[in-house]
């Protein structure tokens, strides 16, 4: 169980450094920015959580798969990136598996960690969607998980899941699964059927 | 007198969080995007002050108040903005006091931490504006308050009272009045009569 | 010898500071603004780097030497800008000393926090090129060491020599100063012949 954990780990790692690296060469950075946006999108909400709950230094930093894993995944991109382009759809999958998983062992983490249930969905959350923010922040555009699609309510969704099983004591492992698989079908059915969340109507001067 | 405080913190955060609800209004965030912004502007400086003394988890997520005020300050902007927009006036006044109170509490906890007089002014400030300036970089734009009106230094003079109180040994209620005085009423000045800071003289090439 | 480091120190704080500064002037930031901007490209590296490796208060903030210094290389900024900008030869070169001691130091630094040599290269890579990033974040920009020139390689470089002695358990000062020597002259190669990384070629559609 630990192992196949770690895998999916390591699996949502090089695919959210995909999404990083991709944007960077699009923005025509040079290597080391195409590595910086790997690494970053692959790794900050995970330190942020770390840092959010005293854990340091983050795991991200205190073991070099991450580290490893990014750099491969910004090196393939920024040397095949017409080849991951193409790739678009298989990786949007992966996406919603790396969201589902970083989202409930994110939410595991803050529990363990003493927050409370509130603290722990946000944090949950934030483990899941932090990366893409720091990408989009990084080459200054607005982040687009505030503006677009069913993206944060399903890792909100799924880290609730863990959240509820943990205030019920239902045993830990199907109740991850559990969280995992509705943040992944939610986010799958989201990009199938372009769910969005509604847009303020706002009367511009 | 807590009760008070406690009122008065939570009205500052629902004030705050109506300024970054207006903003991802503007800015066509969808619904969750709103209320990141909502939140982010109420809690943010409270929550860099706390990773900075160390003190984690933040308190903004630590408790549930701060989430649900700043919720609810997000859905009504969402669904009433331009009501909110024509508020801009009481708004303004209720913006200044978050202002003052979250500069002189913001000095008070970084005292408590054991800062110095220097560090425990720049977080009461940072306390202040931080969450403004979180808002800002979040739908890429400077942050209005490195560009504009005399409002970090009311902050800043308010948490300097506040310290200087500390250092004098006076009473802490009294000193917290009158730094939330000074700020507010410096922010309060500043809008009646356009007060700022002078902008460099750049020759453009 | 640990004057000697201070002096570099507080000198690679003034430099950075200016960076900062300038920048602000350009943007047409008020005073505020601007000695934000020159604090914020001073010791936002350092910040991250005392964040991630849990030691709160961060130096910046617990010292007073730091504002002091950027607050002066601020003012100075703001008030002579054009003469700033015409020193902008012998200010990269202080600039490059800056970051060679800033990357030394902060690998130093979180080695003995008990970091890995993965996470210690980082940490002083960060610790050189964050506060240029916080800089350029700060105004909405891409920040420029993702971009262009060889900056943050030479930082990587510095640190990993750091790291490498203390690997091999060299004595320390004379692999303080081979890091810092080879950051800085692969700065000033850089500089001096153009030398930049590769940016990926990418067909747009």
């Amino acid at each position: 169980m630990h192992d196949f954990l770690m895998v999916l780990d390591l699996v949502g790692t090089f695919v959210f450094a995909i999404s990083g690296a991709t944007l960077g060469v699009r923005k025509q950075l040079d290597l080391f920015g195409v590595l910086v946006l790997s690494f970053a999108a692959a790794v900050s909400g995970g330190i942020a959580r770390d840092l959010l709950i005293g854990a340091t230094p983050p795991v991200a930093l205190a073991q070099w798969h991450y580290l490893g894993v990014s750099c491969a995944a910004g090196l393939v991109t920024f040397y095949r990136c017409d080849d991951v382009e193409r790739l678009r759809n298989p990786v949007q999958v992966f996406d919603a598996i790396g969201l589902a998983l970083f989202a409930v062992t994110g939410a595991t983490k803050a529990l363990a960690a003493g927050l409370g249930p509130m603290g722990a969905i946000l944090l949950g959350m934030l483990t899941g969607i932090g990366g893409g923010m720091a990408r989009d922040i990084l080459v200054a555009r607005v982040p687009v998980v505030l503006q677009s699609d069913l993206y944060a309510v399903a890792a909100l969704a799924g880290a609730a899941v863990v959240v509820a099983g943990h205030w019920l004591q239902l045993p830990g492992p199907p109740v991850l699964l559990a969280g995992a698989l509705l943040c992944f079908g939610l986010r799958f059915m989201a990009i199938r059927y372009g769910w969005q969340l509604p847009v303020a109507q706002h009367r511009r001067d």
